[in-house]
């Protein structure tokens, strides 16, 4: 991890996505006074004026003009939407701009992007915040979020230097904490400490809901039940390009988790108390042993 | 749910497990100030003399004392061990005593207690309180542990209905909120909405550890696995007498959530997306729609 370093200033930013994301973005960098004007894009045209009523955003734009406009554009959308803004904004990139998002899978990311971006891909810096988006919307948005945050960021050998210490800088300015990744291997730790999780959880929470008599088992539910499910409210959209476009990560990470699965429920199966023992003591002090980095607020409830 | 009613005063409380279950519901009746001396029984002789320290219990005994001495019995020790202290109970049972236990599951428990009890059975009102379990200890014992929280309380043919009254009220005073159900239909509803989640939650724990990259995959996780994996760190043999004694039922809801994890990845490797939004859109659904019972205190990080 790198130390926030002397910021250069953004005169215009502009946010694609104008909800958790790219809002806490936006407003943490307009917070730290180091942003000029801020351009929002987005789908939802309530959105837009959502956040320009919260201050989030000075004005509502197309990509294009995003892309005439902007010095530093976050790209805060689905991942499965990135193809498509790429490819709008590609003919109309201002010399110097820096494109940069947050996307949660990197690899195909990267593809997409060479395929959509051509020879400009130099300007687009891939990154990664981990920090939590079971909140959507502009409402959600909180200038706090990724302050003790890991920042992954996934530079590409045609970055120049310059570019990715710009985005660099406009995290640190977040509060953000940074570490360099390789794209693939950025994937497969987060199809793992991330992706499964998220899957897990919403697996779990559908085969609740679908039993005939989910409301009699919903009442008896407890707080390990919510903390367990919270994830699961999670957006489908938003989740649903995550495990796709890191697909084959996922496949491997399931093949490792059914196996455990298989020998716990063997274990249960057979009445083998010390193999069941042992594999929840495991869990129970790596978990024990766990500490999440960065300021440890309590997570809402919700 | 039955409202507090007016209460019994409780002469002798034995606690057996002096840990958060037992520390609690001591703590409790002793702040709401119906309870005279507190007996603590347990395995382990630092946490009766901690327990004695922070004033949850009076003094430490044996199983039979505390079946000579008590008004009431609170046995919050692990389901796994209930039939060894029942038997050691049984031939010193104060005529009038009643028993009643904490165990996450009551089918298997109260049929060790008819084989344990013979035809003082009667004595024993089968319960559960639904409440956290992830820190262990008389250190974290809370008297507002119960406040808003379910308590299941499972009748047997044989309770005097006075004696059913004489629990219900002690829990009442912890100012828990009673439910009454068979207990073969406890357990189906709590294999799916508690001991499910505590299954899965330790066997994805499991799996991350025992890579062999576990330690740069933990250093990137984030709120999601915070708290999808909280109660991974309960107590090992607490859970492994849950799992164990509520097998059937396990199985069953394991079996049904394999199901839904098959169709969840076959839509992955297919790149099915609509198939995945739909079942992500279900599950997102059906949490955002679900309210966890009682106060909604934030729950600790841990």
């Amino acid at each position: 991890m790198s130390k926030p370093r002397p910021t250069s200033p953004i005169p215009v930013l502009a946010v694609v996505g104008v909800g958790l994301i790219g809002g806490s973005f936006a407003a943490a960098l307009r917070q730290a006074g180091r942003v000029g004007r801020v351009l929002g894009v987005g789908r939802n045209p309530q959105s837009l004026q959502r956040a320009c009523e919260l201050g989030l955003i000075d004005e509502a734009v197309d990509a294009a003009e995003a892309a005439r406009r902007a010095d530093l554009v976050m790209l805060a959308a689905p991942v499965g939407s990135l193809a498509r803004l790429w490819a709008e904004m590609r003919p109309h990139l201002k010399p110097g701009i820096v494109l940069t998002d947050a996307g949660s899978t990197k690899a195909e990311v990267v593809q997409a992007a060479r395929a959509a971006l051509g020879d400009r891909i130099g300007c687009f810096v891939p990154g990664h915040p981990i920090a939590g988006a079971e909140r959507t919307g502009p409402e959600a948005a909180d200038a706090g979020l990724y302050r003790g945050r890991t920042v992954v960021l996934c530079p590409l050998p045609e970055n120049a230097p310059q570019d990715v210490e710009f985005v660099r800088q406009a995290w640190a300015l977040c509060g953000a904490c940074l570490v360099d990744m390789e794209a693939g291997l950025h994937d497969r730790v987060l199809a793992s400490v991330s992706h499964m999780p998220h899957f897990l959880a919403a697996v779990y929470m559908a085969q609740v809901a679908g039993e005939p008599d989910a409301a009699q088992r919903l009442a008896m539910a407890g707080s390990g039940f919510r903390d367990f499910t919270r994830i699961a409210a999670g957006s489908p959209e938003m989740w649903r390009d995550i495990f796709i476009s890191n697909r084959a990560a996922m496949q491997t990470e399931l093949a490792a988790v059914r196996a455990v699965l298989d020998r716990a429920e063997a274990a249960i199966a057979a009445g083998d108390g010390a193999a069941l023992q042992a594999l929840l003591e495991h869990a129970s002090q790596a978990r024990r042993n766990w500490k999440l980095a960065g300021p440890t607020e309590s997570p809402e409830s919700s």
